[in-house]
């Protein structure tokens, strides 16, 4: 059985992100959520990393014990439900904009849209509060 | 055998960055570079959250691999070596003080430093400038 708890290794700050979103999925599923408005379970699965549907059952019910996400019932489809950002899921867009800056500088191949990168550099407090107002729908 | 070199998932940036460093330790060693001038292997092993050695020696060769580090003889004990960040490495500066902000508003057991945190919320580029002089030693 998995440990849904992680062990908390110390009271660094960067320890404590990495003992939350230290693997290669949670930030995807979160990167999904802020910039590409994505809130069900399918849509998570249908992302291009192609992500295994127990880790993203996993990480998903990881992220809503870390209160980073809430759970709520579809209003489409009562059977099935949709995932949204809490204020400390949306907090990460931030970090996430310094992410893509640092990868679009050193990664040749980077997908990193020409436009965003522009405002980032330009006005990133702007961004910020657009990126989080787009994913708050 | 561990694989060294990660599989390459997609051109997202995110996806980009946690190829290189989506774990739970890489980060915490860049961040003994980066913020406690720390060099030598016997330092980071040394750290608050154990790091084990061969977790230490695998990420230690992946980040030079990978070009965030260097790697030279030590001046002062020609038998053994000393790390370096380089510009890609340094170039994490901007990325970890956003964690580390995130982390310190969402962490209530958060050891991060309030003078740090003042000066990252009113003077983030000074902060930045002032990180990566202090790690170039």
């Amino acid at each position: 059985m998995q440990t849904r708890e992680p062990l908390r290794r110390s009271d660094c700050p960067i320890s404590y992100a990495l003992d939350l979103f230290g693997d290669k999925w949670t930030l995807l599923i979160i990167r999904d959520m802020l910039f590409k408005q994505k809130q069900r379970y399918g849509q998570f699965a249908e992302s291009e990393e192609k992500i295994s549907t127990n880790i993203l059952a996993d990480r998903l019910a990881r992220l809503e014990g870390e209160e980073l996400v809430t759970k709520e019932a579809d209003p489409e489809n009562g059977r099935q439900v949709v995932y949204a950002l809490t204020s400390k899921g949306l907090d990460l867009a931030p970090m996430l904009i310094e992410m893509i800056l640092w990868s679009a500088k050193y990664d040749r191949h980077s997908a990193a849209d020409r436009t965003f990168i522009r405002k980032a550099m330009s006005d990133r407090g702007q961004l910020v509060k657009d990126v989080k107002s787009r994913a708050r729908g």
